[in-house]
């Protein structure tokens, strides 16, 4: 039975999503909803556009609705709203409020019988999976997270609002030697600083002053203070060429001991190299409501998170395929 | 409330395992059971060691009974067997099998009310949740497994056979062109031959003929003739002193497409260094017997794989602990 999906937001999430839904064979997309005039919004696939006007009207008609809205603003009032209509996902990140969030999420979607997944998507999601994994393979350790090489997006609106600048891209970069004493089990500590470097690719207004907006950018605190910054000055010709793209990825590295007398090491690492972030994430929640769907129609409720989906519920495939196939 | 754990099996696992029950601080190590006779079995903690035919008396005393042999003899009997008395675990690892002894322990442990899991550690195990997950991700995408560097048993075991061996051991090494091909998203067409290569370490009787040996071993089927094959003649001391252990590991890799047209690869990499293979192994099976143990308790009976098993049973902590440090 095909699976009815619907999309609120449609930015470069809600584009990711569509693409991965559009790629399962076992789910359909129904519609996006957007807050803009639908007139002005055209899908990628050609799939109908609605206002969110319309999206109540579609109770019954849509088995889960992924919500591709940001975590500052959209997914805190979104999820828990939608919840009382529609079994609902989102990629919630602010890591801070997850414990708040579900909690919200869980009372609507109790309260109407509905099932939710919340900070879906690979870091929280896949990374946060692997987190728990070796954590819990590997009591005896230590855990190490690594980003990059990629585009940060708060990072590059951050440099965005510096006066004088018109536009940039920032990319995170895990510093190679970090990794390297990580990968080869010695327990590094690592400050902020030994972790990352960030790199900036900047196009200034026309007369203003790069000695100005280096320095905003490298002293900005909580962004880039605490790290090595490099700044580059381009052309919006050469921002455009060469750094248009959203790649992304990283690394979560647990390194533990085992024995008599922790004389064995072992390493766990799980490394992302994305070339879209945001198809990836759209990836990785139009697997997780595949999930959702199937759990909801054994009758479950409230709100979950990855840790909470046993894997075979992700896949297309049968448990007997699965246990012939994969494992 | 601590978790009482049984080991039936003292071999190389048998000591993995009782490492990490001995590391888990919420489960109590009860007895290992053995074929032995109990008396000439000394454990490496000074836990109890019992004689197999005392197992049964133990039934009501042990919450999860912890399967240490071997898949080819003992494993295929044992986990049906002992699934009438006990919630079970094992690491069945003959992958064309597993259907036929997933169907024999399930039909044992429904009819007694208890819950089993098969085909725990790493591959089985670690190693499939994680080509299941990356297929779920990534659809449209291919599937490549390199094993080690590390020892293979089976393949030392078949050197000693051959006549004129006094001793050997065997590393499997991925060939790094292949891996670095898969790393970079080129998706090669990988044979037998083009993946690993086998380095063998082999300790000669006295008067036994070299060429002999490495001619036999070379051209033996299925294990060494299509793989590149190198052969070391040394002696019993520098085999004792520099491979006696059992390191072993080795890479998940998807690498697999999105967008509109495909046009954005994506590369998916879980990564094992393991210094003791068996120590890795028993610690994947103890904290999935965690989960067995807690699965049981809500009622579940029947036989599990890891697909089945939602991440968070693995872990000592609350699902709010979970979700407030590893989300």
């Amino acid at each position: 039975m095909t699976i009815k999906i619907g999309i609120l937001g449609y930015g470069n999430l809600g584009r990711g999503i569509e693409c991965a839904v559009n790629a399962a064979s076992d789910m359909e997309l129904v519609a996006v909803f957007t807050r803009r005039n639908p007139e002005s919004v055209k899908t990628v696939s050609g799939v109908k556009v609605e206002a969110l006007s319309a999206l109540e009207s579609y109770k019954g008609k849509i088995d889960v609705l992924m919500l591709a809205g940001g975590s500052a603003t959209d997914l805190p009032s979104q999820t828990p709203e939608y919840a009382k209509y529609f079994n609902v996902i989102d990629s919630f990140d602010t890591h801070a409020k997850i414990p708040e969030h579900f909690a919200n999420v869980d009372a609507n979607a109790k309260a109407h019988g509905t099932l939710a997944l919340i900070s879906a998507g690979w870091d929280p999601g896949m990374f946060s999976l692997n987190r728990l994994y070796a954590n819990a393979i590997l009591p005896n350790g230590k855990d190490y997270t690594f980003w990059g090489k990629g585009v940060s997006q708060g990072h590059s609106d951050a440099i965005r609002r510096i006066k004088g600048v018109k536009d940039a891209r920032q990319y995170t970069i895990p510093v190679q030697k970090a990794l390297d004493a990580v990968r080869a089990g010695e327990n590094p500590e690592l400050s902020t600083r030994d972790k990352h470097i960030r790199d900036c690719y900047v196009v200034l207004e026309e007369g203003a002053d790069p000695k100005f907006v280096e320095e905003q950018i490298k002293t900005m605190p909580n962004y880039f203070a605490d790290y090595d910054t490099t700044v580059h000055f381009i052309s919006e010709d050469e921002l455009l060429k060469n750094h248009s793209g959203l790649p992304h990825g990283g690394m979560v590295i647990r390194s533990g001991k085992t024995g008599v007398n922790s004389e064995h090491k072992h390493i766990i690492e799980y490394r992302l190299v994305l070339d879209s972030n945001p198809e990836f994430t759209g990836a990785v929640l139009t697997c997780y409501a595949r999930a959702i769907c199937r759990l909801a129609k054994e009758g479950n409720t409230g709100c979950r998170t990855v840790f909470d989906i046993a894997p075979a519920y992700l896949s297309p495939l049968s448990s007997e395929q699965l246990r012939a196939t994969m494992l």
